[in-house]
């Protein structure tokens, strides 16, 4: 189950009027990056065979980026990536988060419960279709004619249950792309570091520069019972990258909302960002002391922290951006420009003249509902709690209930989540055998059913449903010890017996599940005609005006899917003081202190003496990226690995909303501490030929 | 040690341009009561001897308010006033929060570790002497000068112990008074109910209505060693107040902010009460988890907790009423409206132009060191902690260094928390024998010391000198483990012993006070002499054009002293509901769940049968209250006790910032509930007796 999003990076402040793109701007699809740009600045054009070469031999891994690194399959991404397999296969006596985990050989590799690796085949062009489908229509049924035709052109493009396919929304809408993907559901753990150094300096030093942290993990790809060959695969840098060389970074940012109206970055900043940040604090402020109970209470759920303090830390600087009223001033000058110029032609503004009033409409409805939607439905779907019930078991029995109703349905009349293309995605997290640990489980459960009623009131119709007369911790308690669906066997029959069985079942959390489904769907509905349908048309519009009146020169907003940005290996200057782009081993050494989070692993220590101190560690460059883009491979222009991305800085967590060069950094391992490394600190020779290979 | 502010109430959204005062709005000083106004609309006019009468036989207790209801010293306030003494009195066999605690006989009253009550004597405007000693200053010169002549005047005031002299600024430096109050040190229990019906419901019935709480709780001041006499006395209301009948409260309002400037709000809304609320809920989250350790560690945080979460959900309805773009448009306009009447005045633009860009100027530069501030030093002073170091023993520790510091100079150039008229309730303070746990100070300690080097940076030089090579948890042990000063005698050495004393102490809290020092005096001086003094400077500016354009017939902000408002029992309309003004006993037996913060004492369930179900609980008015209120009584027409303050809705939260006449509504105890549970619940005749004595 996965219910923490998995870190998202983002970036800051100052910055950009619409049509306007800084040097080193962009989150580019590879059908339109600007080798041109890159030739007049930095003196090197990439051609198409390179770009070939990156997205080809680039990965996505779960909600983060990778790189296939070797002709058997093997993978490197961050260990943040691959952090909550790391945990699942760890166990009260062996903890590879604390220990780090290494194969010795190929049969020691261990299959991770729900990663999922892909590759990006091929991309299409769907704009003309989704066009055609959803002409003329407004309210639910714009949203169900939209929905019902991606899912329609995803179910024709899946061939095998090997293939993935997603519809891509680009541009808010203004542009549609069939993306085809080949994809690896068994995916085995090779290498992971130990999470003290993987993620030296803790919380106090994420999102921060300078920076000593191994943030690696290697795992493998089969076919069939063995390594599988990748197409396509990056080789390692014979040369160390240095200050100021050529960079680029393919890889999947998650989201950015760059292109957001004016009234949807207030919500954000008014409404939505404080609200998270005040749950997400609390719940960091209950995990920590929860954790202090027992080993084994840490153990399970440091992880959860870990999330959840990124999200935390992310929120803060995503937030100080939207804060900043400069900041602020420019995005509405932007929009203010474009209107003027929409409202001044009459075609076009009565082609999009109206779009800004019906978001912000839109905005403003959500408001009257967004806790209830959000506690009791969530804006995430599929196996995935809500904010009101935030339990893996819950989220087993919502899928299972739903499933019940929906898989009977035709494709496209399902929820998306639950359309054909979705399902081998939704059976790998409903059927995992990754660990539910019980205590956990009352611990999670117990603090969002109290935020629930906080957040609702204890008068709400559907607080005094779900609770009765129960306390949020008595309720939490007799259900985790009751429910069965712990078990895999369990959830398999409630599955294939289908609404049948699901009627049948006596489970606490199907029952519950069952007990807010309707109120659960309406509010879903609700969002659906309300925000999202007048959002999408609202913004396809915009989108085209932006076209029209600026041309399709620039980029657009992260949506999680393969990206290239550029840039180059370069220090910063903040309140004046100059950061240096690039750490070394010796500065690790310097920042031991020996107490937690600063505290080196014994495996370094004792191998000090065969370090280069001076090997280069981490490095920052000036590459446009955000969440998702965790995992990304650094590559030179001969297409060779320089580094792994693993961080922004500090300043770039206002990137969701605009790019600023002057301070925006990526921050990335250097290829020469991984490989060093590998070889003096883990001994792990057959990682290291293996890159090392041609 | 009072390091949590006792509950500030707070008011809420919509309104005030600002001459106009709404109808029941205004926390009015006795010397300027709209006696005439309360005539008008409500066909009664208060008399000279009216007001003496409530405002000699109301008192302050703590941070809160209190009346005198017996000519036995008897005292009435809320439990959640006496909190914090019924805590420290328990111990792990026997924990009077939980059950509650009543002195059958006089002799079982047992002092409260530091109370303090006083009785406001008389009041004289220094408005004028204030001006001479300031004029023509600015910066640290005008804080200096300022804040000497306050510790002078109250020198002068302060013939005895029992003396206690505040100068009091109002309309933000636009009048000055000088307070003289009779001080009472020996505040005794006498009794108070369980905390699960004084505080029914909990935190999610906290600031709302309809409510079923018996908050209240009854001391006694003595005067050498025998119950004190206090002049006048409140007597008890013998007709139950029913819906529309005319209510005063008098009081102690703790602060409002309505006459903040813009620049000053948007501090508050963008920087400040993030912060907080932010901070707030992740000690709460953590305390929360602390307190499932053992039943000790609940008894020993909760009283804690529960100022903390009502911080918190105080701080979300003042931030709610921040974010609504009409009020702060209506805000705006009101300053924009005093602002062009100035700057259209030759003269007065002179005199009082310049204010409003000063203190932009004042919060700007305030926004650039706030963190510092708040960490190293703190908004609040004498014996309290800062945000960077939750901790009582620090608290003591760094109030005996500034001891040592401090009291050997004359008095007006010492901070004014050492001037001699403070000097009685420091040493209350200082020397109390209030308890202080060893694991819930290492716990508090490493939470703020983490929040600090969170909020600061790891690398900040402040942080590197206070932490060194340790993590915070190994500091705070350290700490805590090795200090003395729990021990009061150790305290009293130190304190007599003076600067020599300090400076040949190896207590690790005093060295770890005198370490920070220095830095954290020259962040007070930036504080004042950036933000304080240009803000005081304008502050009044701008109250004097506000008499000069609107006069003076206005209300100034609270400031902790003593007020009166009138209004009425009233209900209100919510999103189309009505809320009706009065609950009943009965109710109470209606929301008893049997689950915690939902379930009756055993006292109230047994004694069902003997109750009138019918009885009135608590009520509604649409006085005008804020923190510090709480304890105020609620009185008629003929000066006598119709019901006792606990708490404000939560539309109310807002009216920090400005009175919603239709939506703001104070809540209080209504008196026949608090008889007839005196006496059927609780057997507690001598109280009941000595109330209805005339």
């Amino acid at each position: 189950m996965r219910r923490m999003r998995l870190r998202h990076l983002a970036l800051s402040s100052l910055l950009l009027v619409a049509p306007l793109v800084h040097a080193d701007e962009g989150m580019w699809t590879f059908d339109s990056f600007p080798s041109k740009t890159v030739k007049t600045k930095y003196g090197f054009e990439p051609t198409q065979t390179f770009l070939d070469h990156l997205r080809l031999s680039s990965a996505k891994l779960g909600g983060c980026s990778a790189s296939f690194v070797s002709s058997s399959g093997l993978v490197m991404t961050n260990h943040h990536c691959a952090h909550e397999c790391i945990a699942q296969l760890s166990t009260a006596k062996k903890d590879y988060v604390d220990t780090g985990f290494y194969a010795k050989t190929q049969a020691d590799e261990v299959k991770c419960p729900t990663l999922e690796v892909t590759q990006l085949q091929s991309i299409t062009d769907v704009t003309e279709r989704m066009g055609k489908a959803t002409k003329g229509l407004s309210g639910q049924a714009y949203a169900d004619a939209r929905k019902g035709e991606m899912s329609k052109i995803e179910k024709e493009c899946t061939t095998a249950d090997d293939v993935r396919c997603d519809v891509v929304t680009l541009y808010e809408g203004g542009k549609y792309v069939l993306h085809k993907a080949k994809r690896y559901q068994d995916v085995r753990l090779v290498f992971a570091p130990e999470l003290a150094i993987a993620f030296f300096g803790g919380d106090p030093d994420n999102f921060e520069f300078p920076r000593y942290d191994l943030d690696v993990s290697f795992v493998r790809i089969y076919d069939g019972g063995k390594p599988a060959k990748p197409s396509d695969r990056f080789t390692w840098s014979t040369k160390n990258a240095k200050d100021g060389d050529l960079s680029f970074v393919p890889g999947h940012p998650g989201r950015t909302s760059r292109q957001k109206t004016f009234a949807q970055l207030e919500m954000i900043r008014d409404v939505a960002l404080p609200k998270r940040l005040l749950y997400m604090e609390e719940w960091r402020g209950q995990t920590l002391q929860y954790e202090e109970k027992s080993a084994e209470a840490h153990r399970t759920a440091k992880t959860q922290r870990f999330y959840i303090e990124n999200d935390v830390k992310r929120g803060r600087g995503r937030f100080a951006t939207l804060l900043d009223k400069a900041f602020m001033a420019t995005k509405l000058a932007a929009e203010n420009e474009l209107k003027s110029k929409v409202m001044a032609d009459a075609t076009k503004k009565a082609a999009y003249g109206g779009a800004w009033d019906a978001i912000a409409k839109a905005e403003s409805d959500y408001r009257n509902f967004y806790d209830e939607y959000l506690y009791l439905e969530g804006e995430r779907h599929g196996v995935e709690g809500t904010w009101g019930f935030r339990s893996d078991l819950f989220a087993i029995g919502k899928a299972l209930v739903r499933a019940g109703d929906e898989l009977p349905k035709p494709n496209e009349k399902r929820f998306r989540e639950f359309a054909s293309s979705n399902v081998v995605a939704l059976e790998q997290e409903l059927f995992s055998d990754a660990p539910i640990y019980e205590e956990l489980e009352i611990f999670d459960l117990t603090f969002s059913l109290t935020k629930l009623r906080e957040a609702l009131g204890a008068d709400h119709p559907m607080v005094k449903k779900i609770l009765g007369k129960e306390s949020p911790k008595s309720m939490a308690t007799r259900l985790v010890k009751n429910t069965k669906l712990r078990d895999v066997a369990t959830r398999k029959a409630l599955y294939a017996g289908g609404k049948k069985a699901i009627d049948a079942s006596k489970d606490p959390f199907i029952l519950l599940a069952k007990l807010i489904d309707g109120d659960a769907r309406a509010l879903r509905t609700k969002y659906e005609t309300l925000v999202e349908a007048p959002e999408t048309k609202s913004g396809q519009q915009i989108a085209e005006a932006r076209f029209a009146f600026y041309g399709t020169s620039s980029y657009p907003d992260a949506t999680g899917t393969l990206r290239l940005s550029f840039g180059r290996l370069e220090g910063w200057k903040e309140k004046g003081v100059t950061i240096a782009p690039i750490t070394t081993f010796g500065g690790a050494f310097d920042r031991h202190t020996g107490e937690e989070p600063f505290q080196l692993p014994k495996t370094w220590l004792d191998a000090k003496s065969k370090l280069d101190l001076k090997t280069p560690f981490d490095f920052v460059s000036t590459n446009d990226i955000i969440g998702g883009n965790s995992g990304s491979p650094v590559v030179n222009q001969a297409g060779e690995i320089i580094g792994l991305v693993f961080d922004g800085n500090f300043l770039s967590l206002g990137g969701d909303f605009g790019f600023d060069p002057a301070v925006n950094r990526t921050v990335a391992v250097h290829s020469a501490a991984l490989l060093q490394a590998l070889e003096k600190i883990y001994g792990a020779q057959r990682i290291v030929d293996e890159l090392r290979a041609k």
